[in-house]
C-alpha cells in the first residue's frame, strides 16, 4: 500500500510557513489586503494601512488643568500662609476651560478663600501652574500611530482628538472554508453510523472571525477530485485564504494534495507537528490554500499555526500572541522525536506554583482543547519531560482564574462535574477542574503537591475499610484531612435488558468483561469481590482490557465490545444501559489538613452543605448524601 | 470655595466596587442579563447561562484511527518480521470509517504489504489497536461546559459534536453612553477655542463593544441638571449600564453626582485612583450608572476598573485579565500616598530583561495610553519606586512584540518618528519606541542598561565637538559605538511673519524666551551661543521656563506664551511658525558596540542605507543625510 500513496513529509513548522509564503509570492498572491478609508468610529480592530499624523494639537488651546481661578502669576509674588495676597483681578475657571487672555496660572479652588469679590491666595503661583499647554497630549504633525497597528479604542479616540476623522485601514481578510467528505453531514442532522457532523467548518470559521476576518462556509463537497477542484477555485475567486477541510492525508479518499497540485502549487504536504501532521499548504489562482486535517484538534491547531500568521501578514499586523507562564509538570510526558508535540494541559496553582496536568493527546479529542488552560509545546528535538519538570506553557486562561481553580486529581465521579457546574454558576471565577487518574494516582498526586483534592474510593480488602488505610500508606506522616463526598452504588453495567441475565460478580466468568486500570478504586473493588468468591481473575475474559473511566467502560458495553464492566449507575444511564448493583461504597475527598480552611475551598464546603445541591445529587440516582461534607479524618 | 462644593472622597477602588454592587442589589438591578437560546454557530463570544451536557457520544461509533486495514486481532497472533501472517479476511478502512462488524483492530497502511488479494502482516495486533472508541472524545451525558463560560470556537464545535445545536447564553449587555457638557462638540466638527470634540463617547462605546456588549451613544446633553436627569432616565430604560461622561467632579458645571443622587442612589463620589479620581458610581431606576471623568485617560481607566467587572458579572463570566510580567523601572517614579497610581509605561527587552519607561502621567495625555505597552499600578500605600526596581506590569502588548522593540531614549528628533513608521511598514513586528529625556538623559539611560540607542546632539563647548566627549564622560571605558543619523538645522522658532524681527541669538534679550530642560542638547547649544556672545542667561526673560521637546517649545510660541525658543525647523512648521536658523548640528545614535551586529537593529541599519528613506527625510526640510548611517566611533 505504501507504493500507491503520495508521500506525507515532516517539514518543520517554521520551514513549512516559509515555503508557503514563498509559494504565495511566486504565485502572485497579494502581500497585503487592500486599504480602505473608514470613519474613526468604525476602525477599531482594524490595522492602519499608513502612519497616522496629528492634524491639530490637543488640547488646541492653553486650558485650565483644575477647577479654580485663573490669575496672573506676577500678582501672587510674595504670597504665603502668613502673608496672603488679596486678588481682585482673576477669573473663575473649570477644568478644561480655555485660559482667559492675560492670565498665566491657575489656583485650585481648594486653595482659594473668597473674601467678598476678592480672592485670597496663600502661596505664590509659578507661571503656568495647573495649565494644560496647547499640544500637551499631541502636537500638530506629530506621529500618532505607525502603519501596521491594530486599532484599539484609545487609538481612535486619540486620532479623533488630533483632528483625524477617517483612517486608512486594511479591510478584513476574507476566509472561505470548503468542507469535503462523503461522510460529512451538516450540523443539525442526526448522523447515521459512519457519518460525521461538520463541526470543523463551524470552528474554523469562528477562529477566522476571532482574528478579525470575515468567514464563509461553502456547502459540503463529496470526495471527488473534480468537484473539490471546482469548489476550491470558486472559493479562491473571492477569498484571501481558502481552507479545505479533511482529505489532507494520504488515504484513498484524500484528494486535497492532488487537487492543489493539479490546479495550483503544492508547497508543503505534511508538517512535523502533532496533532496536525497531514497538512497541505499551497496556492491556487493567486490565493493561498490550507488543507486542514479532519481530526478536530489537528484542524484547530493547524489553523492557529499556519493560517493565523498568514492572515496577520495580509493585514500587515503582528500576529496575536498568547501570554506564557512557567508550570510544573504533574506527570511524565513522553513525546516523539522529530515532531513538535502540542500538548493540552490543565493548570492550577498548588502550593504557590502553577501545576500543569496533561490532557488526553489524541487528535480527535476536541474536549482536550475545550478543557485546556494552556498549551505546552514539546519541541521536535526532545523526547519529553520528567514529572515535576518546569515547562513553558502558552496560556488559554488568565492566571487570576487559574489561581481560583480547585484542582482535583484522582478517581472521577459525576458528582464532581455537578459540583463544578454549581460552583461556577455561583461565582464565575471559581473552577473545579478534574483529571482522572484513578484513586491511587490521586493520592500520589496529592503527596507530590500536584493537586488540592484527591477523589478516592479505595477499599482495603484486609480491613474492609475505605480510603484511610491507603492515605496512611501513600501519605505517611503528612497531616491529611478526609472529607466524605457521597456514597454511591457500584454495579455491573450491561446491555439494555440484561440479555445475558447477569445477577452479579459470579456470572463474570461466562461473559466478555471490560476492566478499569490498575490503581482505580473500581478495579480494587472487583479484585476484592473476586477474591471473596475465590474466582481467579485469569478466568475472566477481558480482565486485562483496561479503560480509564466509568463512562469509557459503559461506552465499551454500548458498542458491543464487552458484555459487562463494573461502574456507577450514572455511567450506565448515560448510554441507556442496564445496571446490576454490586456494592454501595463511600467516595471521599482527600486533602492536606492545612487546606481545609483555605479560602480557595470555602465555596466547595459551602456547596456540600446546601440541601438543594444534595437533592440534585440524589436525583441522579445511585447516590446517598447523608454524610456529604463530613470530615472523617 | 471649599464650602459650596460637594465632597469628592477617596474611596479605595475595591471598596468602591463593593459599594456600587451593594447599591445595585438594593436598587433591584438584575444580577444577570437574560438568557437566550441561540444556534451554536452564533454563540461564540457569549457566556453559557447553564451547564452544557453532551447529548450523544463522539465519536458515536468505534472508528478506524488510521488509514489501513481492519482485522481480527486473533488472526494475527504470532505474526512477526520473520513469521509474517497472510490475511484474506480484512477490510480496507480510512481514518474515521466505522470499524466494520466482526473486526477489532486496525493495521496502518504503511505496515501492510498487499500480496494479490491477501494482506501480509508482520506484527501481532493487540485488540482495539488504532481504534477510536465510541465516546473517546465525549460520552453522552458528560458535562461539556459549565455555566459562566465564555464560548470559544473549540467549545461550540465540541458542543455540536456532542449533538448540542442550540445553547442557552446570556444576551449581550447593553451600554448607553450619555455625553454631557456645553463645550462638547460631535466628532467631525472643527472645534472653536474652548470647545472639545467628543472623543470620550467614541472610546467608551468601543471599550464596551470590545467586552462583547452592545453600545449606543446619545446626543450630547448640555450642562443642565434637568436635561441630564431626563437623558439619564431615558438611557436607563433600555440599558444594563449607563455611562455619563464628564461632570463627575465638583466644579460649577459638574452635575453628575447631584443628578444621580436626585434621581436614584449615589453610592460613591470619588475614588482613590489616579488618573480617575472624581468618579461617580450609583443607580437610577434599577440600572447601574457610572459617571466617568472627562479627562480621556481617566475615562478609559475608570471604565476598565469599574464598568468592566460589573459587565462581566452581568454576563456571569470571569472578567477578562491582562497578562502580567516583571520589568525593571528605567527611572525613579514618585507617587502620592493614598491613591492607586496607574502609570503607563513603554516596555522593551534590553540585555535580557524587560525595561519599563514611564510615560507622561497627566489625565489628559491620551497618547500616553496609546503609546503604552503596559500599565504599572503603584498601590495607594507606596510613595513610588526607585530607578532599577523590579515592578509588576499588566501587559498591553505581547512579550514577543516587546522583544522586537528597539528602545531609543534620549533627545527626540522627528526622523526617529519617520524611521519608526517605515520600519513598521516593512515588518509589523518591528517597533522603534522613543522616550524623550534629552541627550544627556539618553546617555545615562544607555549606561544604566535601560535602552538600546541614545539619541544625542550634545555640543562640547570646549572642543566644539559633538557627542563624543560626552560619551567618554558618561560611559567611560565602556565599548560604545556612535552612528550618525542626520545633520539638522537648529534655529529660533518665532511667530508667523517674525513680528519682532529676530535675526538670531543676539535679539533674545528683548523677547520672552521659552527654554529646554537642563541636559537637552538644544539647551547646551543655547548656552554655547550665549557664552560666545557674552550674554548673561539671567538677562533673558524666560530662560528658566523649561519645556521637554521641540514641539512643546513651538506650542508655547504658537499659544503666544513666548516669543521665541530654540528648536528644529520641523517643529516650527508643525505649528505654522517661522524659523530663524542658528546652527547646523549632527544628531547621532549612541549604542553599545556589542549591539551593532545584533539582529534587533539590522532593520534600522538597512533603512538608514536606503535612498528612498533619505529622500523622505530631506523632504521634511532642515535635514541633511549625507552621513546617515555612518559609524563615527
Amino acid at each position: 500500500m505504501v507504493a500507491d500513496s503520495p508521500f506525507v513529509s515532516d517539514v518543520p513548522a517554521d520551514q513549512a510557513l516559509d515555503a508557503w509564503r514563498d509559494a504565495c509570492a511566486t504565485a502572485g498572491c497579494p502581500p497585503r489586503v487592500d486599504a480602505v478609508r473608514v470613519p474613526v468610529g468604525e476602525a477599531v480592530g482594524r490595522v492602519t494601512a499608513e502612519p497616522v499624523w496629528a492634524r491639530r494639537s490637543s488640547p488646541a488651546f492653553d486650558a485650565a488643568g483644575m477647577d479654580g481661578i485663573a490669575v496672573r502669576a506676577a500678582d501672587t509674588v510674595g504670597a504665603a500662609e502668613t502673608t496672603p495676597v488679596l486678588l481682585t483681578d482673576f477669573a473663575v475657571v473649570d477644568t478644561g476651560d480655555p485660559l482667559p487672555d492675560g492670565y498665566d496660572g491657575v489656583v485650585m479652588r481648594e486653595h482659594v478663600h473668597r473674601v467678598g469679590d476678592a480672592a485670597e491666595v496663600r502661596a505664590a503661583v509659578p507661571p503656568y501652574q495647573h495649565v494644560r499647554s496647547i499640544g500637551e497630549d499631541v502636537s500638530a504633525s506629530e506621529l500618532l500611530l505607525p502603519a501596521g497597528h491594530r486599532l484599539r479604542p484609545v487609538d481612535v479616540a486619540a486620532a479623533a482628538a488630533a483632528g483625524v476623522v477617517e483612517l486608512a485601514v486594511r479591510r478584513s481578510p476574507s476566509v472561505v472554508i470548503v468542507p469535503t467528505g462523503d461522510e460529512i453531514r451538516p450540523i443539525g442532522t442526526e448522523p447515521a453510523p459512519g457519518e460525521i457532523v461538520d463541526t470543523n467548518s463551524l470552528m474554523l470559521a469562528a477562529q477566522a472571525r476571532e482574528l478579525g476576518c470575515t468567514a464563509r462556509v461553502t456547502p459540503i463537497v463529496p470526495d471527488d477530485p473534480a468537484l473539490i477542484t471546482e469548489a476550491m477555485r470558486k472559493a479562491a475567486a473571492d477569498a484571501d485564504l481558502v481552507v479545505l477541510v479533511a482529505g489532507s492525508s494520504a488515504g484513498r479518499d484524500d484528494y486535497t494534495a492532488r487537487v492543489v497540485a493539479g490546479a495550483g502549487t503544492l508547497a508543503v504536504h505534511g508538517v512535523a507537528v502533532r496533532p496536525g501532521h497531514p497538512v497541505v499548504l499551497g496556492t491556487v489562482d493567486a490565493t493561498p490554500v490550507l488543507g486542514a486535517p479532519g481530526y478536530p484538534v489537528s484542524a484547530a491547531l493547524t489553523f492557529d499555526i499556519f493560517a493565523a500568521p498568514l492572515l496577520a501578514a495580509l493585514e500587515g499586523a503582528a500576529p496575536r500572541e498568547r501570554p506564557v507562564a512557567t508550570a510544573r509538570l504533574a506527570r511524565k510526558l513522553a513525546s516523539n522525536i522529530g515532531m513538535d508535540d502540542w500538548v493540552r494541559v490543565r493548570l492550577g496553582r498548588v502550593g504557590g506554583e502553577i501545576v500543569a496536568t496533561p490532557l488526553p493527546r489524541g487528535a480527535g479529542v476536541l474536549t482536550s482543547l475545550v478543557r485546556a488552560d494552556g498549551l505546552l509545546v514539546v519541541p521536535a528535538g526532545l523526547e519529553g519531560h520528567h514529572a515535576g519538570e518546569r515547562v513553558r506553557v502558552e496560556l488559554l486562561r488568565g492566571l487570576g482564574e487559574i489561581g481560583r481553580t480547585i484542582v482535583a486529581i484522582g478517581s472521577h465521579d459525576l458528582v464532581l462535574d455537578v459540583a463544578a457546574s454549581a460552583l461556577r454558576a455561583d461565582d464565575p471565577l471559581v473552577t473545579l477542574a478534574g483529571a482522572n487518574v484513578g484513586s491511587l494516582g490521586g493520592l500520589v498526586a496529592l503527596r507530590d503537591g500536584l493537586c488540592h483534592l484527591a477523589g478516592s474510593h479505595l477499599l482495603d480488602p484486609a480491613t474492609g475499610e475505605y480510603t484511610l488505610p491507603y492515605v496512611e500508606r501513600v501519605l505517611g506522616d503528612e497531616d491529611v484531612a478526609v472529607v466524605r463526598l457521597v456514597h454511591r452504588d457500584q454495579g455491573l453495567i450491561v446491555a439494555a435488558g440484561n440479555p445475558l441475565g447477569l445477577t452479579g460478580i459470579d456470572g463474570l466468568t461466562r461473559v466478555r468483561y471490560v476492566n478499569r486500570q490498575r490503581g482505580a478504586g473500581t478495579r480494587v473493588l472487583l479484585d476484592h469481590e473476586l477474591a471473596n468468591r475465590g474466582i481467579d481473575p485469569a478466568a475472566i475474559d477481558g480482565y486485562s482490557r483496561e479503560e480509564h473511566t466509568h463512562l469509557a467502560v459503559a461506552a465499551a458495553v454500548a458498542a458491543g465490545r464487552a458484555d459487562a464492566g463494573l461502574g456507577i449507575l450514572a455511567a450506565a444511564r448515560a448510554f441507556g444501559l442496564d445496571f446490576v448493583p454490586v456494592a454501595r461504597e463511600p467516595y471521599d475527598l482527600v486533602l492536606r489538613a492545612s487546606m481545609v480552611d483555605d479560602p480557595l475551598l470555602a465555596p466547595l464546603w459551602e456547596l456540600l452543605a446546601r440541601p438543594e445541591f444534595r437533592a440534585e445529587v440524589e436525583a441522579l440516582g445511585g447516590y446517598g448524601c447523608t454524610e456529604m461534607g463530613r470530615r472523617i479524618r
